[in-house]
């Protein structure tokens, strides 16, 4: 950052092409095509303020078009619903289970936004049959997917599956951001979009974003800091995944884990059931921040706790897990 | 920026407040209050990627709260009645005349956006007498108008009339930008926005700026240096003006200069009809850019040019506005 301020010339100050800085466009594009299989070029490389920046633009463009319904997976971010109804969409919620999005549940959706490599929050992997038959889909509807690849670069057990687009770049616009792998304060995502849809961003209102950040991601990705930053990272997410997963099994016999070994939260089933509020809201007087399944609409009889360690030592999560259980014991049992 | 990218913490490389980086939001309230009689506090003041984005969130805001029917300024920015129409509503355009938007036109629209400081394009202020009747206007109606006070910064011959905001802060959204005072590329931007306003944003799902950006300018207004900036701006813009006003009166005698000494452009109108279509094409083809009310939808038998001079030295504008009469004089005359 400190050298694109240095550098930054009068022309790159003015407003410049709206869907980003060409030349991170260029190193985007390769990352991506190197790292996730991504099949893009810097002309269909768009630079966002985010994933939900990006997928509003999205969805904005799908309305222009004549789109009237969006799939959603359920559970997800209940937020991606909100901004496809706030474009004018309908979302409609399609269920997802061990092998992640049930395709043949979309039918008549003239789009899909998923999390292929690691659902979230299942943590589940999009398996493939289901991706053939997604791609199929997609060609016989000539509907769009929008992939949230949102973590795809925390895979600890094994290399991450490739991106959807891969696929079918044609149908599939993909989306990433730096919020996970840097620093949301960055407020810079992309998006690899079908060329007709670059065509459509082109010209919507909210378009640009900070011309520092850009120049410096840039440079950063370029000169192979990225790479090596996430490899870093992969390692010390890694064990703090391996802290959490042990410490529950010590803790929380009965638990089970849920999903793949991925990402920056653990989901686990708890095994007896408890009310999920009140569980939040004994944890939270204990300083213990959670989410449940049931903050996606998700009603169960053993509640799944989502559980984040990425802002966490080590250390810190074992005696957290043990101080959760104790959490647990003392709540009241769910009614039923 | 340097600073600000030395010293950010990890928090604040975090999501932080969607509305803003709280000193900031402090110094800029403070500052709007000083220098445009804005009555703002940090909590109605939130942080935008710029005027049109901000724009958005609004119109989205107002469609949720049920308003149908948007009124813009004829003529004015199309991109602001596109953004109006984007989030749902409908946009109706409403005359200006020399004394600003004809209040008495709004009729039963549920919003309105203008630029009452110094009207784009034509270069008029918003009269005292119609500032009254849209006060009146929007108290009646329970109407929100939005203040674009975009250039409000630069006038030349008097201190700035102050913002329509200072009069009716429950009916007003004030919009500013960084865009025009220091830099397109920080996009930042702006809002004071009544509390209801303020309160429906932040569920907004696209809100939250570049944070280095954002300390940056808290400390660049706390230290004075916005202030001085724009004094040293406002005198260097003004000789361009006087440049670019003496060069047209004895290049085009009879052309008559639209609108107030303010601003980064001026609005003059040609004595004779030419094709504005035509002009527009030879002067691109001699370097010269320009737009003219027709690129504003603004029919007229004698063209209404609309020249920048921000970005140029003045002896580069007295030679450019040789060029462009020479290019004039050498134009079809417009079919009437």
């Amino acid at each position: 950052m400190r050298e694109a301020v240095g550098e930054i010339n009068t022309e790159e100050l003015g407003y410049g092409d709206p869907l980003g800085v060409p030349a991170l466009r260029g190193v985007l594009a390769d990352h991506l095509g190197r790292t996730r299989g991504v099949v893009a070029t810097p002309g269909t490389t768009v630079i966002t303020h985010g994933y939900r920046h990006g997928l509003g633009l999205i969805c904005h463009a799908l309305k222009a078009r004549g789109a009237r319904t969006v799939a959603v997976e359920h559970p997800s971010n209940p937020e991606q619903a909100a901004i496809a109804e706030r474009a004018g969409l309908t979302a409609v919620r399609v269920p997802v289970d061990e092998l992640g999005l049930r395709v043949s549940d979309l039918t008549d959706a003239d789009a899909v936004v998923l999390t292929p490599a690691h659902q979230h929050p299942t943590g589940v992997v999009l398996a493939p049959s289901r991706r053939a038959a997604l791609v199929t889909w997609l060609r016989d509807r000539h509907a769009l997917a929008v992939e949230d690849d949102y973590d795809a670069e925390y895979r600890y057990d094994r290399p991450a599956v490739g991106a959807l687009q891969g696929l079918d770049p044609a149908h599939v616009a993909y989306c990433g951001t730096t919020s996970k792998v840097l620093a949301p304060a960055l407020r810079l995502g992309w998006l690899v979009a079908p060329p007709w849809l670059a065509a459509a961003l082109r010209t919507a209102p909210d378009l640009g974003s900070p011309r520092v950040e850009q120049l410096a991601l840039a440079r950063f990705v370029e000169r192979g800091h990225l790479d090596r930053h996430l490899r870093r990272m992969r390692l010390s997410y890694r064990r703090r995944r391996d802290a959490m997963v042990s410490a529950l099994a010590r803790a929380l016999p009965g638990a089970e884990i849920e999903g793949i070994a991925a990402g920056l939260h653990v989901s686990v089933t708890l095994a007896a059931g408890v009310d999920p509020t009140a569980l939040r809201r004994a944890a939270r007087s204990r300083g213990i921040a959670l989410d449940t399944l049931a903050d996606y609409d998700m009603v169960s009889d053993r509640p799944t706790l989502i559980l984040g360690y990425s802002q966490m030592a080590e250390s810190r999560i074992t005696a957290g897990i043990t101080e959760l259980a104790a959490t647990i014991q003392g709540c009241p049992q769910a009614p039923s």
